[in-house]
């Protein structure tokens, strides 16, 4: 039974509910009390849900993905504790990418421009060697080039250019970072 | 016995303490950990400790409201996950007004050029339609007006104009929304 | 054994690593969870593990402070729930300085130009009657003077002069703060 009011409707069809349903379960009881330095173990609870892990990835215990059958990490990247992955679409990181603490990665949005306010969401890339400070934010659609860096509390609502240093509310470019 | 020193006074009533220690015990043991779609449950729980909530609202397991008894909600109002509604003073949330992911209404601040460093505090009214986005702050005393956004992680700290986006810190006007 | 991927390796000794898991035990066992008044317990576990704390300070209970043992308050500093004091290095709190809900305390980073991408931290000093409000965010290395507020979401990048009202990010002076 389906409310008449787009504002009340489900966003999300009911086999997702009931998948995330059962991986909130599995992340209470397993995920978010294991032993700090138990990466392997988070890792594999994130491939039973679909998420695809490169090699030595460090999830940390307090990090919350929505979706792991949408989550995409190369070799070797870090997401800290408070982190959010909001991913109703693809995300995806790159290796050595850096999300720092309570950092949010926000895949979707509504349409406010339209009368029924429908959630819309978008894949976020984040390349190689790009870092994503403490409780800064990429938007849905955003493209993080390799090496960019967000700064701390900093939003990014459009691409970041490789290498590059971002700050701010939208974030702007600050400076170059040196490439290896 | 209280403090001579005015930092260290309590800001509050004995009985509003009193009545908040009562909530929070009713909050951790009936509220928080309610199943997702027991929104009728949770209104009931909130209206028990005072508040006004019209039909079909919407307030997720993970919201903080301070004072249930200061909340004043229309119909299908949605207040999400991680939303902190801080409310010495009245906080009114119009019709199909959304709330998105630990937004905060900061109904309460210090007069900071008294020396006594006394608590302020002042109504918060968000409009119809309104939708103040993730991580967004409004502060006390600020009107948003109805349809108005208030774009992620942006501080209002003066009066929202209608179907109006706004973003930053503060928050200024970047376009119109369409009005339905 | 030592990755010899830099992104992977510890970033602090062995010693650190089991001081803050007794740490943590000790914060989730007795603090976490303690009654709101009970301030003089709080400063006592706190000083267990090595903080100097003044007379009357209140440090709620969902506050998180990472290493206790940098930590130097003088007499009634008030750190509110949800405050992170992330202190690798020392953080100094003058008397009567606020730190408002969920603000932040950053005392680390990473030197994104150095290929091994190696954590940085640097000494956080709060004058007295300073004032962080909620949700803003000191970065290491940075003096905030006397009497100095941020306001509710900056941050600070760099040195706050004294008795000045400081917003935004990066933040800067907004006013001047009445000097009692």
């Amino acid at each position: 039974m389906t409310p008449l009011d787009p504002y009340l409707a489900a966003q999300t069809s009911l086999g997702n509910r009931l998948l995330r349903v059962g991986w909130g379960l599995v992340y209470q009881i397993f995920f978010r009390f294991s032993p700090r330095p138990a990466h392997a173990w988070r890792a594999a609870l994130l491939r039973c849900f679909g998420a695809t892990l490169g090699r030595n990835c460090h999830v940390y215990a307090g990090a919350k993905i929505w979706a792991p059958w949408n989550l995409h990490c190369e070799d070797a990247v870090g997401i800290a504790d408070g982190v959010v992955i909001y991913n109703p679409a693809t995300v995806y990181l790159g290796s050595h990418a850096v999300i720092s603490q309570d950092a949010y990665l926000c895949g979707a949005s509504h349409d406010y421009n339209d009368p029924q306010f429908p959630m819309t969401s978008a894949p976020i890339h984040i390349g190689q060697y790009a870092w994503i400070c403490a409780r800064a934010t990429v938007c849905s659609g955003v493209r993080v080039a390799d090496g960019a860096v967000l700064a701390l509390g900093g939003i990014a609502t459009k691409d970041l250019a490789a290498w590059t240093v971002y700050g701010g509310i939208p974030a702007k470019p600050i400076k170059k970072r040196i490439q290896p």
